[in-house]
């Protein structure tokens, strides 16, 4: 079956947020992240574009369609494409049980796509279950952010919308939320709190005066060199890591 | 003054390493890290090219000359230039004095750029002097590298020769070699020697035999959730931290 021009057309806008949030989907590149994506049940796959070598096993209840090296070409966002492409529908809010959670990101207009992917697979691997972000911080579907989560992505519940409200929550739960930034209590002496939310700010301009006013605690990662400052990922990874290590 | 041919021919060439080596030159772009390149004297500026508006103090003993944005465009590696450009020869290799050093990085095969010019950034701000680095790790004149590493690329010691020799020496000097990996020591127990070199191997292939072989002890940061590993620049951001957190 070749690819009409509007099916080209549809899949290739995916690449731009617009396009994403009117049509709610968006893509998935690539063996290893279609694989995993095929193993989880939070995203439901809309359709399946594959060369024939790509390997898979492709459930049959999902739509599913051959194409040439040129066509994947076509609709690919990728320089090298890699033999299969899914149009995934955007999940279902799912609304966080603050009362078994202990350990959450609030992420304040971080830009970046491939920090926020390297954020997202930090936080999974420390056992964040909830990231709630500002509505500027690049969002989760951005096929830069799939690409550098490796597969947390789909693990890790992505909230960007209220982000005052789920704070306030948040707080009313026991949380103690707490700013990374470079004036804060030294990170190596600091009493970690049960219930823990590390608010991260953007890469260029640090933390809003709005969410730093919400904040209980500022936290600084002691410097020994010269470096102005940390990638935010890097610090994310740092100041989870002392968390776990605390006990929590 | 209008650029030769041949001389947009070199400064373009330089964005490849085999051009690099043979001159013994590369490129540093933008304000803020020319204006950090002339406040420091390890490197020395071979000729500087800028933009009438580039606002930054030359001084009179380096070759400047003043281009069109046309020819900045022509001679930049940058998707849009940032009005000044400097050719920079190699330093000197400088060798390190074990005896007055306690935290060392070894890379074995470090490809991405964008991950070297991260963990140069990182090891400075937690005080590493020197990185050690075997032959196919990426160039530090990689202008990715150079971008990435926001200035640290001028204060870290990278040596990329003869590898094994100063692990060798490194280990008379009273040094412990430690590499992260997925199956080693729990780092959150972990007694840390007085004298650390950490190990990190390749993003796709860990570290190599040879360099395990080398190895004293193995070190893991402790997984709580599911994804298969951490970004390597993290994962030395956490193991760097946990360091300098024992007192170190």
């Amino acid at each position: 079956m070749a690819l009409s021009r509007n099916e080209i057309k549809l899949i290739r806008s995916l690449q731009a947020k617009k396009a994403r949030e009117t049509n709610r989907l968006f893509v998935v590149e690539g063996v290893k992240l279609v694989a995993e994506l095929l193993n989880q049940d939070k995203f439901r796959v809309e359709s399946i574009f594959y060369t024939p070598d790509h390997g898979l096993e492709l459930p049959k209840k999902i739509h599913s369609f051959q194409v040439s090296n040129t066509e994947l070409e076509r609709i690919s966002g990728l320089v090298t494409p890699n033999k299969v492409l899914a149009v995934v529908k955007f999940p279902a809010v799912v609304n966080p049980d603050w009362s078994v959670e202990n350990l959450v990101l609030i992420l304040d207009e971080i830009k970046d796509p491939g920090n926020l992917g390297t954020i997202l697979r930090t936080a999974d691997w420390f056992g964040v279950k909830t990231i709630l972000a500002s509505p500027g911080t690049v969002d989760l579907f951005n096929p830069k952010v799939i690409q550098a989560s490796m597969g947390a992505v789909y693990r890790v519940n992505f909230i960007q919308d209220g982000l005052e409200e789920h704070i306030a929550a948040l707080k009313k739960n026991g949380f103690t939320v707490v700013s990374a930034d470079l004036n804060g209590k030294n990170l190596y002496s600091y009493p970690f709190p049960a219930k823990f939310a590390l608010v991260a700010g953007s890469e260029s301009h640090g933390i809003s005066d709005k969410i730093t006013a919400i904040c209980d605690d500022q936290l600084t990662i002691p410097r020994v060199g010269e470096t102005e400052s940390l990638n935010v990922g890097v610090a994310m990874g740092i100041i989870l890591s002392a968390f776990r290590s605390a006990g929590a």
